[in-house]
């Protein structure tokens, strides 16, 4: 008999009042307000060290929520995404109280320069010794390109092969630039570096242009671990030929296996092994001691639940909540004034608002959720892991830190027991050897590998 | 009698091997291969709490230095600013440590975006609570504009252009975009931030258009304290205009004095008050108990430094060093094929290799220099403090951490005796109170304080 297969444990967090469950940070004792003390993110990072997480997925976005109803006032108003602080900030402090936690840092390739990009990260693998994941995405706000110049959100396909090209630039840095043995740091011969170890990247693209050399010397990883969060076709295809973990979702467990099918057939394409893609996603747990505790969270939890916040986050384009449920959604628009909606299509419109309502209340609880004691989380657990053949899962928080800590002190004892979690950290393990099984270094079959020794 | 004028003190560090006391990673004891562990940093920061500095002044380059003999072997062989990296990501974790201690980071206008670096600072700010400064540079090194898109560097003038617009974004962002009571976190009425307290900057300018709002909310200092480094005289200008420090140099402290005098008059000219502008030089201090341990160590700084390291660091485009000294600067050109370079003029062609290093030298060692017991460093301190009209100093480390614990327990009880330096830190104050002696924000004559409340 085979060893049963591990979870791969993550936290879902973002440096804001609201992430992903609206309205909560109002519960009594919630700790999001503490967002911008150091405190909070040093606590929060101990804790999950103790409980055996892999890593802190921290989420971004570089604008804000304005497309229902047009203004950002609702993300304002529920502290939903605003205001927030850059992730790559909280987690040198994080590393300082930690030995063996990760770090997944949510980064575009749409709007920064990559060579500054690949410095920053290349510099925290290296302080935290390769604890360091990026998670690859391309922006979806409009919000967030008119804050770098642009009238508009940049078309889905181009978005795609910025992201592309950005890659190889980034591989480029950290892969070929450096040899291995380029740091000699020989106080007694006078050399830091071997020059000839070193060497430019010349990189000439469509959207880029960096000559190199990277400025960081080769980091544990060198490329970071690489998440990727996706479920459309294209983020499918970058997926299956870059990702080495990809964070999806789907309104049902079909959705997951076809996005992995998918991705999984996109790696083989690309001459990489089915195995060298796995699969997260976002997992709601609700738990305690007894079923007494379990309902009281879950009623506490449904009571604090901004029911605006979902679509604000969806970016539905009106109002929805201001009309009655049985007004259809183009009547709604209509109402609203906003015939260019109706124009442009897109949206069902001979559906009722309710509809639209239950419809995005299925897409919202999309992911993994259950609500039970321990024994019962552990059940799912198992089952995802099995039978929908997932690899891992970033938990939400709905109260901080109360979510975790649950998780810390009820399921995951529960889940070692069963042998579905790791009993403690293997020292000195980068974060790509805890997720992969592999080396700490990108495998030969990876389309960054060709960038290695300059090739 | 007036109080006397107190120092101002800052560590002047990279996250380098090799920053500006080129070869003396070599030395023994010396923890600059360290550069790249969180504990180099977190112990230096707890020291220079511990010495009642005032803040560690990061340097940074996005490019390596390849000028001098048109390579970039000799910065690599000296660890000369590379390897190196990101100063933003020390800030997190020295805060950690220390309650304090601020951070200056150096930051280029040129080549990130405006609406992503404001992120960023703001965030240090917040976390910090107040402790950072933000050096404005515009690059110098060709090498950088290379790693940017561009074929060469963007000459000066529009540089200096593209940065006072930059300015003008940021100050957008972080003076107008949140009122200071915009967020309530108010769980009861459910309402986190009051949505008529933010507004959009919808900043279109010739170099930049962002839209905002920023994404941070108001940190305490706002606007971090702003350092600029400079000698040019577009830099004066731009110094006048914004700075609240300078940190410059030159040959001899009648430059420091004409700079000082200009930046001044600068100020004035732009609304601001003479006193708004301080300035703080490097200082070079090699101290001890007595004075043959000042003598041991000046002979070992001596012995390890590299002559080759002030070519570099300086930019002199052509291998001095190799050439015998009685060569005139045309002849060594002309030896090494450098017919461009005597086409080109702008290098002084009839002096001797000789004379040029000793030039060199001369300005390489421009800046405060002492090398004494305590008292002769006090002295020295004074001297500058109240006849060359200095504010501070930014103390280079020939040895790390050496030369900082040499000052924290050899010249700091000193200082403090002849009450030049606090007794202790005011808690809670930010770094711009500390500095400045006015309020956490930027005073109202300073150009950013007109985009206060969105106007």
């Amino acid at each position: 008999m085979s060893e049963p297969k591990q979870l791969l444990l993550n936290l879902f967090e973002m440096g804001a009042p609201g992430h992903i469950t609206h309205g909560m940070w109002r519960q009594e004792g919630n700790q999001r307000q503490r967002y911008a003390d150091l405190s909070y993110w040093t606590e929060l990072a101990q804790l999950l060290e103790h409980g055996g997480f892999d890593a802190v997925f921290l989420a971004d976005v570089l604008g804000g929520y304005d497309v229902h109803t047009g203004s950002l006032a609702p993300a304002l108003r529920m502290g939903l995404q605003i205001p927030q602080v850059d992730p790559s900030v909280l987690v040198p402090a994080m590393a300082v109280v930690t030995d063996h936690l990760g770090f997944g840092l949510t980064a575009s390739t749409t709007y920064e320069p990559p060579f500054s990009f690949a410095r920053r990260i290349s510099s925290l693998d290296l302080l935290t010794r390769g604890r360091v994941a990026w998670n690859v995405v391309t922006s979806y706000l409009p919000g967030a390109a008119r804050n770098f110049g642009l009238a508009d959100q940049i078309d889905h396909d181009t978005r795609y092969a910025i992201a592309e090209e950005f890659l190889q630039v980034t591989y480029a840095l950290w892969e070929g630039s450096w040899d291995d043995d380029a740091v000699l740091a020989d106080a007694e011969a006078g050399v830091y570096t071997r020059p000839d170890g070193v060497r430019p990247i010349d990189h000439v693209g469509q959207h880029f242009r960096v000559a190199g050399p990277h400025l960081v010397e080769p980091t544990p990883q060198r490329t970071p671990l690489l998440y990727q969060a996706t479920a459309s076709s294209a983020g499918i295809a970058l997926a299956g030929r870059h990702a080495e973990v990809v964070f999806t979702g789907g309104p049902n467990p079909g959705v997951v296996r076809r996005t992995a099918e998918g991705a999984r057939a996109a790696a083989e394409r690309e001459g990489r092994r089915r195995e060298d893609v796995r699969f997260v996603v976002q997992a709601a747990i609700i738990t305690g001691r007894n079923d007494d505790q379990v309902a009281e969270k879950l009623a506490r939890y449904r009571a604090t639940t901004d029911p605006q916040g979902k679509f604000v986050h969806m970016s539905v384009p009106f109002d929805a909540p201001s009309h009655p449920v049985d007004r259809t959604v183009r009547e709604a628009l209509l109402a609203e004034g906003r015939d260019d909606l109706v124009a442009a299509g897109g949206l069902p419109m001979d559906i009722t608002v309710g509809q639209l309502a239950t419809g995005i209340d299925e897409a919202w609880q999309q992911h993994f959720f259950v609500a039970g004691t321990p024994d019962v989380v552990a059940d799912e657990v198992e089952r995802w892991l099995d039978e929908e053949g997932i690899d891992g899962i970033n938990l939400r928080q709905y109260h901080s830190t109360e979510t975790a800590r649950d998780f810390v002190e009820l399921v995951a004892p529960e889940l070692r027991r069963r042998g579905r979690l790791r009993e403690e950290y293997e020292p000195g393990q980068t974060l790509r050897e805890r997720t992969t099984g592999g080396g700490p270094r990108l495998p030969d079959t990876h389309p960054a590998a060709r960038y290695r020794s300059g090739r």
